[in-house]
């Protein structure tokens, strides 16, 4: 049994990068470095092996080797979400059953894609994923791999164990809906970073998203506003968060948010190819371009950019 | 020179709906009828013969008669917006020259769409209309249309005379993102109603819409919580006009609100086809289903369902 | 009663151009002039006001009066096909019982668009529209109005009067599929002129297209080259067109065609904006590019290319 | 280096299948008996682990297995292409590598997905993969994995060892342009099997596709019809082609084509799931609609058709 119940684990809680060395090889030391790093922080949990942690890029035996690292360095102190979707069923499922015995507190996966398998094919998936183990899944939503209508959303929500949904669209008023006519406990995170304001303003129970391993410090506190009632604090921090994101993105995000813990103490690594990754040269020059920013945007109580 | 300035139409903006008549006419006294309503209903400004107006269903002429049977009702009480955008420039100016004789106070214009026209195209076209009159020219950001990116909404900000926009997106992190880095005097307006409590709290100057035609008196709500700080206000009035938008939303939409106007005692009467519309059987059921909701979701001070 | 069959409406149609002067304003005698050029080519019939028509960008009394000065200089030569869509019904009603009072031998419309209406509201439309008058309907299937999918054709099919389609997709095993699942009597036009041979080898009645304005005679040996059988001849037809296509595409097509008409002759005048047209440099600049586009790729038997 | 040239390998070329047993595990003997049937009937080659191949749901391993199990069974009679992509330039490396140490005499390879590359990461993908063995490398161009434009497969072609393009889309016109403007050596494969016939029109060199697995025996006809100029044969036998693909469409067809090899007595055996399979009741009722399609399309010389 998790230690964790689902209904518990809300909050801010990273897609947590996967940490790989010069070589493109999994980094196990920089993986660990990374877990205490967020912890420190206060996140309230961790989303392993998403999209943001290169998953599909990796085997199966590499994705199961970073899940246990990382239960092993959190020793229980906060939750842990593990990405398994792996397109198959059997694949997910090997994935899904390794996660519940190295000690997952809840599984996610994106229903299969590539070759854009029917309604009921994805419903299929859901169900057997689901029912494989004890865990309760978390679906996750999100335009790469096509999204869930709310019909849909309705349907996979009366499969037994399927307890929530990783929401990684803007069209928020979903959310208010899923909780208005599926139900109150079905779980919601919201999943699109510079918009997490409104995801938590129309409901949802936490949110989960790239941007929270660089400024997690930034969300949290956005997080504490939203529940306090403070919509222009709120929008203050998004504000400052948004600067961050839209400064990154056209840069290679994953690479700069690793390059940007390093600077904090926290060297999360390379990415691999065919994501691109900062050379010395590129990673001045990206320290020159977050230093400008700042100025520029009066950016203050953000960790990394004093740490350059 | 019109007569309200473009910095102060904010606030609650129905996309008003044109009024046929059992002949798919133009019907001028339902018309009359329906400002009338919707003015002693509170509502803050008026967005005439947009996509809810049907204006792509017009001639030329009947579009100016429109304009000016509405101005001609409104006699300077609220401002009014007028879109102009018929595809071609000539036509395009055609109209929003005789939206400025008419005393209009500001136009505005979907980009070009069918032909699929380039930056460039879509750039010379609101250069050309705007330059046209000298009324402020706010675009049109619809997906019906084909969305603008941000780089071409900095653009077009940079077109004397062009003044704000009218972003129906769900994507409201670029409402932000307009009042940071174009100006905090570019005006922005939101135009999901599903997510107006959205819009407004990342910054939108005000909401234009098609259910404001229906409940004005929500959406009035919501702004002012909204702009009171009181988010769990805003939430429910967002909640309200949600209930009321998903059960709308498969029934023939524009059609329903024209109904629903009706049973207010300002029957707004038909679409033109190829909208679809109520017969009397149809509209009972609508009614009933209403009536349903109504009681299904404890919705109350809804104006229009109080009226069945 | 329309002069000419609908069965008999086959062979190489343009997809003619309307000639607009100096001022936008639509020009008669150039466009007497281009109609005389076109049936010296030997054309076999003439679609008017459709896409390259720049339908959408005129009033309904410019599209009436284009049709009528189409249909007196042509007077009976050779078929008449006319586009009448433009999304309301009533307003298509009424362009199609004029197409039928001025002399036309078919009314094409394409689907309404912009709003997204339900596949049963198309098929209203066309059910209405077709209705309206005598005439036989060319339903018109193009990406920038929304793809009928295989179904929706079968359904459309059934529609009394509604005769066939004008495919502008390079989904040509469709045109297989019609004619073998919904009837050999279905008449199919292909229309992406890059594919006209294999929109012919498919089965096709005719093809109707943009550049039949400007290569008539490349496009009427390219079909009787298929028709003969011989696919090698053919090959080398599509090729010498679409030399000719590709360079075009990225420099104002419809302008680049109607330069090209006046090189032999028959000035089509100008496009309506947004749309671009070519200044005394630009035209000096496209011919520059023909001339050296013949010479590297050996292009012979084009007659505008001859004409620079 | 490879038995087969590149250049050599053309004609029709089945995208083969993997096949599972009824434990979802991959069946060498079910392989082995697949490929036997294949060259037996003639077919010029054989495409491993694609799209068709259910190559994204497996693991690396097993993929690798896949690859020895048909060289070796192959023995050098036909030439072998493998598909080796899995979004990571390692992992896709290590596979190609792996490829060309088995006896492979051709690679291929979507471009990396999901994430969204951009246009100089899917480059560098391409640059990386190619140079990492000495076998010629065939991009992959289908709508899955997203389509590339004219001006990246030009830039691609400039990749030492990329010798060519499996080009999986109806726009063949494209396939021209290649042989016009890239080069008449750059060696294209078309793989729309509704379309064969229209591709090599085109200039193909050669056709990949599902439906050769179970009717290789009709394209190879069309393939020798094509080059004979007879496109009369050619439409017949891709009428027939067509008549079978159109129906087995929406009836899970890669496992259909699994079907119909057993039932010609090379069981392919079952699909991964979310894929679906037939069972008993399944397998009778897909025998009856293919009975009566082939008494209803008169279809004849269609082995698995006449084996049931």
């Amino acid at each position: 049994m998790p230690a964790f119940d689902i209904k518990n684990i809300t909050g801010v809680i990273p897609a947590m990068v996967t940490t790989f060395d010069e070589n493109e090889n999994f980094d196990e030391a920089r993986m660990r470095a990374a877990v205490r790093f967020l912890i420190d922080r206060k996140v309230h949990g961790l989303y392993l092996t998403g999209s943001t942690g290169e998953s599909f890029m990796m085997s199966p035996e590499e994705r199961k080797r970073v899940v246990e690292v990382v239960v092993d360095e959190t020793a229980g102190r906060i939750p842990l979400m593990a990405h398994v979707g792996a397109i198959s069923t059997k694949l997910t499922v090997e994935l899904a059953q390794h996660a519940e015995e190295a000690g997952i507190d809840a599984i996610s996966s994106v229903p299969p894609f590539y070759w854009g398998f029917s309604q009921d094919q994805v419903y299929n998936y859901y169900s057997d994923v689901t029912g494989s183990t004890s865990l309760p899944m978390i679906a996750y939503n999100v335009p790469l791999a096509g999204l869930f209508g709310f019909d849909m959303i309705k349907r996979l929500s009366t499969i037994k164990g399927l307890a929530g949904i990783k929401y990684t669209a803007t069209t928020h008023f979903e959310i208010m809906r899923i909780k208005e006519e599926i139900s109150k406990d079905f779980i919601v995170y919201s999943g699109a970073d510079e918009m997490a304001m409104s995801g938590l303003s129309f409901g949802a129970d936490g949110i989960i998203g790239s941007f929270y391993n660089l400024i997690p410090e930034v969300f949290i506190a956005l997080d504490a506003a939203v529940k306090a009632g403070d919509m222009e604090a709120a929008r203050q921090f998004q504000e400052t968060a948004n600067a961050i994101i839209f400064f990154s993105l056209p840069r290679n995000p994953i690479a700069a948010i690793k390059r940007g813990m390093a600077w904090m103490g926290a060297d999360a690594g390379l990415c691999r190819s065919p994501f691109g990754n900062f050379d010395k040269a590129g990673e001045e020059e990206l320290k020159a371009g977050f230093r400008k920013l700042k100025a520029e945007r009066k950016l203050e109580g953000v960790a990394f950019l004093d740490a350059i």
